[in-house]
């Protein structure tokens, strides 16, 4: 490796992405360099951009570009009454793309947990009972995941809302669609027994 | 996805490096703005670093910075009397960290071909040979891929220097360390049984 100030500091950066090394790193900046114009001046551009302009909306958590309103929030002009609470933008992009739910997203942007520091007041929880109250929300859909964290953020939340009267409902847990018996762990093999349903009408 | 416009300006951009996809342009992009002050700000700062002052050295084809001269160039304090050909700087970096050669490279920068329009004024062949020449060197090592266009690169470069008094030499084709027979191509296998190796003085 040549001994270039700016490659190596690119090559720590990249290494720190997602499915990232310094092997692909290297890949990456050597097909920026090649295509400076067409790749490496948009791409500084847009990050800059990103930088200057895009941060989390203080109201719901997901992501709003400065030049334009939070379209996730109740700005918009579409009216729910449902919302889904998630842990992170990642989740609410997963849920939008698979069209299963229409309505409004809440991103707490972490779990309640010691490990990462996040407490109760960085989750936008008050905004969250805010916006039930505000938007006459009939249905709180907690989808946090199925870990210990994401369970007890989930119960926080359900707690808190135990003088409002507003449904509460948490995803259903079981066997993952093409989920195979024998390469399924304990946990969700307890859950699909315990949460198993009748398919016909006969009482035990 | 929501629809923000830097998002979906930097997802196509990231999708277009090499092994990212929309998906894992996605992971990258939320890892980011999860770490503004740690990966966002620097990343955008070195990018546009790169983007000022890394180019390619006019006469050894290598990366260089503006702010230092080039350090694979003969304007180093090192004096080598070989120098190993390659197509482009990835080659360079991987014969680099294998340590094998220890000697000046020259980077073409591409091979001899139609489909990607290079001409052989683009391959920096004259300072090829004016190197060669002021560096009083003894060894040209032509390491070109084993493709059809790095081979005619190589025998057009090898053309160049029949009248001048210097040893001409390329990789050796055959096995690669730790490949199957069952495994090999058919032109890798007929490159190693004709480039086979006595192993005894008894002769055929």
């Amino acid at each position: 490796m040549q001994n270039i100030q700016e490659i190596n500091n690119l090559i720590k950066l990249i290494s720190k992405l997602p499915g990232l090394g310094p092997k692909s790193a290297k890949r990456i900046i050597l097909k920026l360099i090649n295509n400076r114009q067409e790749l490496l001046k948009p791409l500084t551009q847009t990050l800059s951009e990103t930088y200057k302009n895009v941060a989390r909306c203080k109201n719901c958590g997901s992501l709003k570009s400065n030049i334009s309103i939070c379209n996730n929030c109740e700005n918009n002009s579409k009216k729910y009454n449902k919302i889904c609470v998630v842990e992170n933008i990642a989740d609410q992009w997963t849920i939008e793309s698979s069209s299963i739910f229409q309505g409004y997203f809440h991103i707490l942007g972490g779990t309640l947990s010691n490990s990462n520091f996040k407490r109760k007041e960085d989750l936008l929880l008050d905004s969250l009972i805010e916006r039930v109250k505000k938007n006459k929300i009939e249905e709180v859909i907690l989808a946090t995941s199925a870990t210990v964290e994401g369970q007890t953020t989930a119960f926080y939340i359900q707690d808190s809302f135990k003088n409002i009267n507003v449904k509460i409902s948490k995803l259903a847990q079981g066997l993952p669609v093409g989920g195979e018996i024998e390469s399924l762990d304990d946990g969700t093999l307890i859950s699909a027994f315990k949460n198993r349903k009748g398919l016909n009408s006969k009482s035990d």
